[in-house]
């Protein structure tokens, strides 16, 4: 079964356009790369309500929620009090950070400081190779930094323990719009219901104008869907077929264009 | 009282990173622009009831609700679907864009092409000019389609509607971290509860360590919070302010780099 993910993605400075957000499109390569089925994207106020809230229906619907954001030692770092609340829980200090918070600010730091040892109750300490600070785990939670250098850090110390059975990826690239071909879409999804069919239509491409992309974690059912797809398609509109039904993980400007 | 907003981001494409989001980032420095207060942003995957679940809650908790992505002819268009499903309202087909249809792709178009007429029942249509094909609206509800080039054309069209009274800004750049000025902003807080008050740490930068941002619309209520926070801070930490209390629409990098 297949890991279901959510990201929460914390700061006032994201929705007031201020910073751009470079955390979901990483995640949702690196996941994808991963194996793991990402279902939804939040970005977040520094709230405690909107948070807990957030964090309450991640936990329904996912079993895995990466937030990054809102954990520094100033008055909008309210993520572990966000998570704490939507999971009726209390906030306390960890007595490991405690322990890296006096060794990096002295036996009595100041009480804003103190915050950076907090963690909702029952939360774990993840440890990894190259990890001064670990991360802070509440079950199928994982809590990062905002701050992309030390969020990617983190997240690449971790992230082997998310590998899942990869997605496998064919790409068809038409010379036609989608209007001639979305019933053959229709057609091809009511055989193969589980297959990932995306349509992507381009307007700034000469070379093609629509992308087709199959998608699963089957091999073999995707190779079926792939070649019922192709038969059913005007063979004239096909302009190219990328064949490599290896891992996905490359990535395409909006506009459907492949990198390089 | 300042309009809240949710934008609802819609495409498997998106969170599989094959596609990066560009409508986030856009929406989020113009709704800054135009005033408009951005609480939430969400990335949905193309299934009727995601989209549904999504709708219903930001119906709630917003004044302005903008979707974007999955209104094409194909199979993976479910966005109307979605939006009638979380509203309870069935879905219909609206005379005007029936026609279009019909002016474009003849008399009888094949049925995959005459969802493409299809709305929210009780949606009406939002014309401006330079638009060809209107904007679908649902009371507080925009529909707006994924293509990049598309959907900022349409926005731009229509976007002078959601004017509000802008937002003014002041920065302060600091050559210490968060933790010596930590205390410093709560106590900012406690005396302007109403100021938007960000702190943003970057360890990339040779000339300062951490950039604070205030914003309001009150402008005299930013010179008070403004001159309250300078006041209390270390003056050899500040390496520069910015001062013009001008409406904020510039875009710094997530590090905290004003562009330029």
């Amino acid at each position: 079964m297949t890991r279901r993910a959510e990201i929460l993605i914390i700061g006032n400075e994201i929705l007031s356009g201020k910073v751009a957000d470079e955390h979901s499109g990483f995640l949702s390569r690196e996941f994808r790369a991963l194996g793991v089925d990402l279902r939804r994207v939040v970005v977040l106020p520094d709230e405690v309500e909107a948070i807990g809230e957030a964090v309450r229906e991640a936990w329904q619907r996912s079993d895995l929620i990466v937030t990054t954001g809102g954990v520094g030692p100033t008055h909008d770092d309210v993520t572990i009090a966000g998570i704490a609340h939507g999971l009726g829980r209390a906030v306390v200090r960890h007595p490991e950070l405690e322990a890296l918070v006096k060794e990096v600010y002295g036996e009595h730091p100041p009480s804003a400081l103190a915050r950076l040892a907090e963690i909702p109750e029952g939360a774990t300490l993840l440890s990894a190779a190259g990890l001064r600070v670990p991360v802070v785990v509440v079950e199928k939670l994982y809590v990062f930094p905002g701050v992309p250098e030390v969020f990617r850090r983190k997240f690449n110390a971790i992230k082997s323990r998310f590998l899942d059975t990869p997605f496998y990826m064919k790409k068809i690239y038409l010379a036609v719009g989608e209007e001639p071909i979305a019933s053959i879409l229709y057609e091809v999804m009511a055989k193969f219901p589980a297959i990932l069919l995306g349509s992507y239509p381009t307007f700034t491409q000469a070379e093609y104008r629509v992308v087709l992309t199959l998608e699963s974690k089957a091999a073999s059912y995707l190779e079926a869907a792939h070649a019922d797809l192709v038969a059913r398609l005007p063979q004239d509109a096909i302009v190219r077929r990328d064949e490599d039904a290896a891992p996905s993980s490359s990535e395409m400007r909006a506009d459907g264009v492949p990198p390089g």
